[in-house]
Order: structure tokens, then C-alpha cells, then sequence
């Protein structure tokens, strides 16, 4: 392959005929891009409304006056659950930029530049990076809840909350959908920019 | 750019052009995919080993006869680190196997077939989500474990496993790492063959 010489046609030649062929496979994947941002965005947005809305207040009877007490959960009781929405706003946030820039370019029908490419989905890995740890911690407290952990003490929580716990699981579910897109993103740009 | 005739020149050439430009880059990758596959599979066994290892056995005083009960903590006591070490295994195994191809792809010199790369590279992002949320998992069990949670009531257990807790802190730790070195691993190959 090293004896054969570059210069035989001129590069601008070269570089035009390689856009030439792949423009249409190009404007194939950026219209899939722009579906799966669009789910991606759905998603994490449906994700983090059902977290941010699972707060619950439960009354439990004591023993002594006034004989009941005011218990309640929220999101923010577990750093998990935190993590998991600042990792879903980012995404979702990201999903928004980026499902404008493939549209941009999907409506020019020109070939987007292959730095600006190569970058967004570079940010893509680092966020699915994210969004899966967070998904992982999240679900992780969400089975601890509704199944508590016997060997250490952790008692189940989904018996006295229960809209909470359907909240908390719905947002972990969607959130797993989420990294599902996020990767099919990634392994379709990955196969078609190899193949190109 | 659909004006220019593809048939200009002979594909055969093209191709064999496109190859020889990308030639040095694809050694470049090749050797840099095989120095992080090490790393990947380094910090992999690492994790898996500190997990495995994290049994603890402790005498804790309890008020009747015989005055003493022993606990003890594994880490198949609780369901995320079973899958993290899953998690840990498979990664471990398919780098071992990934290092070995690239390897064989650096010795011979030769491009190797770039349909396998965007396979190895596809399976790549299925296994950083699934070890970032098997990561995710794990720590979220080491950080009850370190801290609790008071509002639900889950009491904290280093106090009480403390070479277990160390034992499992390494192992996510060292899963961090593992992540980071996947995605390095992706974000690598999409820039260098965005490039090409």
C-alpha cells in the first residue's frame, strides 16, 4: 500500500469524490440522528418530571399523643436520586442542542463537519458514561426500597410509600430507555462512519 | 458535490489511496487501542479481585448467652455488587480477547477490517453502559453502607465491616477508572475515524 504515490490525482479531487459517495449515507444518518435525539430527549424529560414529582407525605400512628405522625419523601432524600437528576437535566439539555444542530444540518443537506461530528459524539459517550452510573445508582435505591436488604438492617420503604416508589421506579425504567438510545446513537455513527 | 462523476478515477485506486493516507493513523489508533485495552483489562481484574475478597467476619456482643454472635458481610450479600462483579468479568474477558486482536492487528501492520473494528467498538459501547451502571450500583451500596440514610432509616455498617467496606471502596474506586479508560477507549476511535 506504501509504494502506491498520494499525489496521482489531486487531493481536492480526492477529498470531493469521497464526499460525493458518502453524502448519501451521510443524510441517512443524520436523519436517524435526529429520530433518536428526539427520543433521547423525550425520555429524559419524562424521566426527570416523574423523579422531581415523586414527593409523598404519609401519616404512621405512634404510640403516644397526637397518636400520628407526618412522614414524607422526596427526591432529594437520596443522593442517588440527586445525581440522577442533574445527570437526566444535562442530558436532556444536551439532546435539545444537539437535536437542533442535526436538524440544521439534516434541512442544508450538506455534509456537517466531521470535527463538529466527531465532538458531539465524543460528549455523547461521556453522558451515557454518566447517565448509566446515575440510572445504576438510582435503580440500585429504588430495588433497595422496594425489596430492603435483609443481611444489613435495610428495611423496605415501598409498603408505606407507594406513589413515591412508582414515581422513583417509572423515572428509573425511562432513564434505562434513555441510555438504551443514548448507546444506539453512538454504535450507528460509530458503524456508519467506519463503513464510509 | 453531485455533479462530480464518481467514476473519474478507478475505485480500485481511490480505495487503495484512502488506505495508504490512513495507514499511519490506523497504526497510531492500533497502538494506543492496545496500550488502553491493557489498562481496561488491568483495572478490570483489579476491581473483580478487590471485590471478591471483600469477605468479613465480626463478634458482636449481644445481652444473653453466649454473649457473643458472629456477622458476617460478603459481597453476595447484596444484589448490585453480583452484578458488578458480573459486569467486571465479562468487561475483563472481552478485553483480554480485544487486546489480543489489536495486537495481532499491530504486528501484522496491515488495516485491519474495518467492519470488525466498528463490531469490537459497538460491543465497546454496550459494555461502558453496562459497567458505568454496574459502578453506579455498587457505589451507591458503598455510600449507604459508609453514610446510611437517615431518612429512611437505613443504618451505615462500616463501622462494623470496616475491611469490607475498604475492600469494596477500592473496588468501585478502580471501576471508575475502569469506565473512564472504556470511554477514552470509544472517544479515541470516533475522533481518529471521523478523521480519515
Amino acid at each position: 500500500m506504501a509504494l502506491i504515490n498520494p499525489g496521482s490525482s489531486p487531493p481536492e479531487v480526492l477529498e470531493l469524490e469521497k464526499n460525493s459517495i458518502g453524502s448519501t449515507k451521510t443524510t441517512k444518518l443524520v436523519l436517524h440522528d435526529v429520530i433518536l435525539r428526539v427520543c433521547l430527549f423525550a425520555t429524559t424529560l419524562t424521566s426527570l418530571i416523574a423523579l422531581v414529582t415523586s414527593k409523598q407525605t404519609e401519616m404512621i400512628p405512634v404510640p403516644y399523643p397526637p397518636y400520628g405522625a407526618s412522614v414524607s419523601a422526596k427526591f432529594t432524600d437520596s443522593p442517588a436520586f440527586v445525581y440522577s437528576s442533574a445527570a437526566l437535566s444535562v442530558t436532556c439539555l444536551y439532546s435539545i442542542i444537539t437535536t437542533i444542530l442535526s436538524f440544521l444540518a439534516l434541512i442544508k443537506r450538506s455534509a456537517t463537519s466531521t470535527k463538529l461530528m466527531s465532538c458531539v459524539f465524543a460528549i455523547d459517550v461521556l453522558l451515557l458514561g454518566i447517565l448509566a452510573s446515575a440510572t445504576g445508582a438510582a435503580g440500585e435505591v429504588a430495588y433497595l426500597g422496594l425489596k430492603g436488604n435483609s443481611n444489613v438492617g435495610w428495611q423496605k420503604i415501598c409498603n408505606v410509600y407507594d406513589s413515591y416508589c412508582r414515581h422513583v421506579g417509572f423515572s428509573v425504567l425511562i432513564s434505562i430507555f434513555a441510555s438504551i438510545v443514548l448507546s444506539l446513537l453512538i454504535i450507528l455513527y460509530i458503524i456508519t462512519i467506519s463503513r464510509r
